[in-house]
């Protein structure tokens, strides 16, 4: 495989690449769309006109006027096409960990007499910092699992057995069906965290049968940094969930203004208070780049494009580093990380190259290939600078032996 | 008093409007700041900015380079000057429901024994129902108290006392220091809602000797609609608060990605998800409006502002509407309520004539004074249009019979 071919790949794919739909860099190659997804076409011109239009011209009248009040759901809407839902089962808003709290807290509720979540040591530490929170507010058990077999942790008292759908440093994915299945077996709920499969791959919550899912606004569904989270409630709980944060924009009737609580149905009783309009619109706007797409085609891509660079690392770096993703297609999701002990420093040499991935602590360099916008000739690319790099000890570089928070 | 006596208050007053730093359309009579806060000129160019080049050029490297690690820190200082606070014990984030449950379940860590909350049940609703939730979830007793006089319901098995410093719907003023002394006396924590104060007037949180506080960002702080919110911890209180929601954001090392949760420093440990960039920066920007505003020159011209109204009601309508709020200027935050039972309808005539007051359920129509942009002569004209709109009977025109859910 040389360039060219990964041109032709380019060319003769089922999915297009939609880079020009984004406002990427010229020649960078941006592999960390799965940490911060790449500005869509469009969002700045949305909020010029929500700032200076609806808020600055409309003002207080913009929450009937200009629609904010309906803002969550119709961006509810585009979510829950990603993830197999309809739009009033899923809401969107706060922040991951703040919906995952939510979820998991509701889950004891919904699942009286049982103590036990079970989460998996790997998962993304927010996951399971906000998992201990839980169990020391409720004095409950937070399990840890072994990730190779969650389902072997299931017994009685498990209320929730909370995953994450693609390990955010792996890229291993889990079979949502097999293991939603084996959790209601055990007569537990599943909570999904899919922040690192929504917007890359299809996902079918309904299908699956799951009980409940957050996921991440800002990373393959480019809503921006700090974009609003969203969650998910089966329909079959709508009623009976309660979540502990009972603010007015949960509310049946906000306005209302009673003294009593009564929560909003659907999913929309996952809201607490004021959502940013602003964040909001922009998530609205990226969203639309979805609009057309066809999300197996955009599956067959993304496979494509980590396959291929799993094949180019293998045959032009050998076993100078380690290829940490499955190399089964199906076990992954949209990224394929390498080992290597200085993988901090070639992430920086790759990106003073401008091949932009990321380091996770303590080894691994993570590359994210988010099929909207990522060619194969990115891919090609990349694997050209790694071997460079490496060939010619760029990574070993003073400046690197002190790493960054962020990086 | 005639209009030429309000443009000569304007011209002469200690405070002169700053009405030209925003954008307000021409002609409008805006008195619904305490809802919506204008937009400052320049947060359109700072979010065009923050999208394009922060977000769209910089992509994942913003977090380090443009600042958006430390971007809630840098807020939070702008805030903690009009609450006085260091900027170490203000966290900017979320939303005032949100932060407020945190708090709340916070106390009861930080009274270990202690059962009950006291609020007033004239508190903004969603006050009330976090605080319910808070009650359910902690099987603890939220006890009402009478809002005339909150300290009688003080006793030693109080954690904490929740008041809102100036009521939403009366614009009644409670005095935080008797009041926090009166929490102290009875070894209770107090926790202020300074949504209806912040950046209308002088707040001294340190002075008062205040335990926790939340405010909002959307209404004085002119941040836009749903504006993250911000909470407050005493330094005292620094290292044995815990709140609920662990995310990784109020982690001491978020990059570490330990297993283990361990708080960050200081009020930065009310932090849970990835907060909004996108929010974070509009908040940031239009506090720069306040940079040389002395707050208590800001109050002088809110009083005569709330004065001059309250003058002009009585004189030119006497008891066709009624005062709510209280006359005594200090006893009243920025805002004047009326009593009407045709209200709703009054406000809507009011809006069409270009005076934007809001309707408050069931019969209260307020009009917020917002100090940094109202003038004397937007008070005149206001009352001239009240006047107009009730000899001319508009408030009873049929459309207004049915009520929006906002308005």
């Amino acid at each position: 495989m040389d360039r060219a071919g990964a041109l032709a790949l380019d060319a003769a794919g089922p999915f297009r690449s939609r880079r020009d739909r984004f406002l990427l860099p010229d020649g960078l190659v941006y592999l960390d769309g799965n940490s911060l997804g790449a500005l869509p076409r469009g969002v700045d011109e949305r909020l010029h006109a929500a700032i200076t239009q609806e808020w600055g011209h409309g003002l207080i009248g913009s929450w009937n006027d200009a629609g904010w009040m309906d803002l969550p759901r119709r961006v509810a809407g585009r979510v829950g096409r990603l993830v197999g839902a309809d739009a009033g089962s899923v809401h969107v808003g706060d922040s991951t960990s703040v919906l995952l709290f939510k979820l998991l807290v509701a889950s004891f509720g919904l699942r009286p007499g049982r103590r036990v979540m079970v989460l998996e040591p790997t998962t993304f530490p927010t996951d399971g910092y906000v998992a201990a929170g839980v169990a020391e507010l409720l004095d409950v058990e937070l399990r840890w699992c072994d990730p190779a077999d969650p389902a072997a942790s299931l017994d009685e008292d498990v209320a929730v057995l909370a995953l994450t759908h693609v390990d955010f440093r792996s890229g291993a994915l889990y079979d949502m069906a097999a293991l939603t299945r084996a959790a209601h077996e055990a007569g537990a709920l599943v909570c999904w965290d899919l922040c690192h499969s929504t917007g890359a791959m299809p996902v079918d919550l309904t299908a699956v049968d799951a009980d409940l899912a957050v996921g991440c606004g800002y990373k393959y569904l480019n809503g921006g940094p700090g974009a609003p989270a969203f969650g998910y409630v089966a329909p079959r709980h709508h009623a009976a969930l309660r979540q502990p944060i009972t603010g007015w924009m949960g509310h049946a009737q906000p306005f209302a203004m009673t003294l009593d609580y009564e929560p909003a149905p659907g999913a929309a009783r996952l809201a607490s208070g004021t959502p940013s309009v602003l964040a909001q619109t922009a998530l609205d706007a990226a969203l639309e780049v979805f609009d057309d797409v066809d999300l197996a085609e955009l599956r067959a891509h993304s496979e494509s494009l980590t396959g291929l660079f799993i094949d180019l690392v293998d045959a032009r770096l050998g076993d100078r580093v380690g290829v940490v993703t499955p190399r089964e297609p199906r076990l992954r999701g949209s990224q394929v990380s390498l080992r290597h002990d200085d993988a901090y420093g070639i992430v920086q040499a790759l990106i003073a190259r401008g091949v932009v991935g990321d380091f996770r602590t303590p080894d691994v360099a993570r590359f994210g290939f988010a099929p909207l916008y990522v060619t194969h000739a990115d891919v090609f690319d990349a694997v050209q600078a790694l071997v460079e790099v490496l060939d010619g000890e760029e990574h070993l570089r003073p400046e690197y032996a002190v790493r960054n928070a962020v990086t």
